[in-house]
C-alpha cells in the first residue's frame, strides 16, 4: 500500500471511480495533485476549476495531474484554476514531486519529471526541494506594465511561459492585483502573463509579488521568482562584477532560491508541504466528466 | 470498510496518528469534517485555522470534529475558521449528518447531532437535509447596523448564535463586506454578531448576504437563514395574516428553506454535497498539536 489511503503502490484507487489526490503546497502555492496511473481519469477543463474552487471543490491554485509519460516517468498536466492548460510551473513541479514521492510512486532522490514546457529534473536536498527550470529567454522589445496608480518598464522574460519583471521602490506601490495589471504594447504576450513587482533587498537577495494570469494575485509563483532573479542578475551587472549565482526570493509565502549556472540553466529551490491525501467523490467527479 | 478510503467502519483511520475527513459543503458554505471516534486526536484552535487556511492547509469556513457523545450519538466539535468554537451552524449540520452517513457512522435516514447549541435533530429528504434549530429568540432592544454607506434598524435574533438581522432596498447596499458590519449599541451582542443583510422578493421568498463573526462575508449561513426568515415572518404580519410556514431564502451560494413550526420550532431544509475524503498528513498534524 501507498501512503495514500485506498491507493496501491502503483497509484490506483482501490474500488472508486475517481481519481486519488494529495492536497499541498509549495510556499503558500497550493495544488492538488491526482494520480491517473492508467490515464483513464483524464482532467478536463471543468473538473480543473471545480476542484480549485475553494468552496463547492476541494480549492487549490491549481491541478496536477499525475499520468505516465510516454517516455517513461510522470507527465505533470497542469492546468489553472481557471481550468486553463498551462506548461510548468517551479512550486508546482516541488509539490508534484513530493507527491510521487509520498504516493510511492518514485523512491529515488533525484528524477526527471516531463511537463508541456519540457523535462524537468527534480531532486530532494536536506528537507527542499530542487528544480531544473532550463535557459529562460527574453525580447528586446520594451513593454510598460501599469498597476494601481504607477507605471514602470518591465522586462519580458520565458520561463518558458510568459513574464513581464518590474522593478519597484515598495511592494505595496501596484497597490491591490486583484484585477490583471495592463501590460502594453497588448500583442506583447499574445497568451496572456504573469506579471512579478520586484524590490531588491541585497545583492543577493530580491522580494516580489506576482499576479499570476488565470488565477490573480498569488502567494508565491515559482517561474515567476526564476524570471525575477534572472532579470536582477542582468540589471544588477551594471552595479556589480560580482553578482552571485545564487538569489534569495522572498515572495508574500515564503523563500525560495534561484542559481544561474554557467551554461545559462535555472535552479529552483524552495520547500514543498502535503497536507493531505485521499479520494475524490466518485459521483462528484462523475458529474463533472 | 466506510466508504472513506483507509477508515474502518468505525471511523478510524488505519494506521494513521492523524484523523480521517471529509470535504464538503452546503450552498457553498464548505466545511472539513474531521473523524475522532475515540476523542484521541481532539481539535485544537491552532489546528482548526491552520485546517482551514486556504492556502498552507485544506481550506475552509469552519471544521466540525465527529467525536462520541456521552450520551450516544456524534456530537458536532464546531470550530470557525480563525479556530474560535462555536455553537452551532445549519449548514455545517447538514454536510456533518451527510459526512457521519457517508463515512458508514450512522445508517438511518433520521438522527440526533448533539451540538454545543443543544441536540439537533437531522432527516434526509429527496437529496436534501432538514435540521431543526430549534426555537429563535429576540429582544427587544433596538439594534443598528451600518455597513458601506448605508445605516439601517435591525434585529436581533437568537439561533441560539446571536444575529442581527437588517432589511435593506438592494443586495449592494453594504457594499463590501470584507470588514464587519458596525453593531450599535457595542454592548447589544458581547459575543460578537452575525449580520444579515435581507431583500423581500415575496411573501415566502427572502434573499440575503451575511457576515459571519469571525469569517468574514460568506456564502451562506444556515442560523443566518433562520434568523432572516423568522425575522420576515414577523416583520410580514403587519402586511398580510396570511404568512406562509416555509420561506424560500436564496443565499449567493444557493437556496434553503426554513419552515416555522406551530410550536416555534424552526427547520431548515437544503443540499448537502461531499467532494472528497482522506486522511490529513501526520507530519503536519502533529505540528501544530
Amino acid at each position: 500500500m501507498s501512503s495514500v489511503p485506498g491507493v496501491t503502490e502503483e497509484g490506483h484507487a482501490l474500488a472508486s471511480a475517481a481519481p486519488a489526490f494529495l492536497k499541498g503546497h509549495g510556499t503558500q502555492n497550493d495544488f492538488i495533485v491526482l494520480l491517473d496511473p492508467d490515464g483513464t481519469f483524464g482532467l478536463n477543463e471543468r473538473q480543473a476549476w471545480a476542484l480549485c474552487d475553494r468552496r463547492q471543490g476541494l480549492g487549490a491554485d491549481g491541478v496536477l495531474r499525475a499520468v505516465p509519460a510516454d517516455g517513461g516517468g510522470w507527465f505533470m498536466d497542469y492546468r489553472n484554476a481557471d481550468g486553463s492548460v498551462a506548461e510548468m510551473c517551479g512550486n508546482g513541479a516541488r509539490v508534484f514531486a513530493l507527491a510521487l514521492r509520498d504516493a510511492g510512486l518514485v523512491t529515488v532522490d533525484e528524477f526527471v519529471v516531463p511537463t508541456r514546457g519540457g523535462d524537468r529534473s527534480v531532486r530532494f536536498l536536506d528537507g527542499d526541494v530542487i528544480v531544473g527550470m532550463g535557459a529562460a529567454t527574453t525580447s528586446a522589445r520594451a513593454v510598460t506594465v501599469s498597476a494601481g496608480r504607477g507605471e514602470w518598464a518591465a522586462t519580458s522574460v520565458w520561463v518558458p511561459n510568459p513574464h513581464a519583471v518590474a522593478f519597484v521602490d515598495d511592494l505595496a506601490d501596484p497597490g491591490s492585483l486583484s484585477n490583471a495589471p495592463d501590460v502594453t504594447p497588448a500583442d506583447a504576450f499574445p497568451d496572456g502573463v504573469n506579471v512579478e513587482f520586484v524590490v531588491p533587498r541585497a545583492a543577493d537577495r530580491i522580494a516580489m509579488r506576482v499576479h499570476e494570469r488565470g488565477v490573480g494575485e498569488t502567494r508565491s509563483c515559482g517561474t515567476g521568482a526564476v524570471a525575477a532573479a534572472w532579470a536582477w542578475r542582468r540589471r544588477s551587472d551594471a552595479l556589480s562584477e560580482d553578482v552571485p549565482p545564487t538569489i534569495r526570493v522572498d515572495v508574500p509565502g515564503g523563500t525560495v532560491w534561484v542559481t544561474e549556472h554557467s551554461g545559462g540553466e535555472l535552479d529552483l529551490k524552495g520547500p514543498a508541504v502535503i497536507v493531505a491525501r485521499g479520494v475524490i467523490d466518485e459521483h462528484w467527479w462523475r458529474e463533472r466528466a
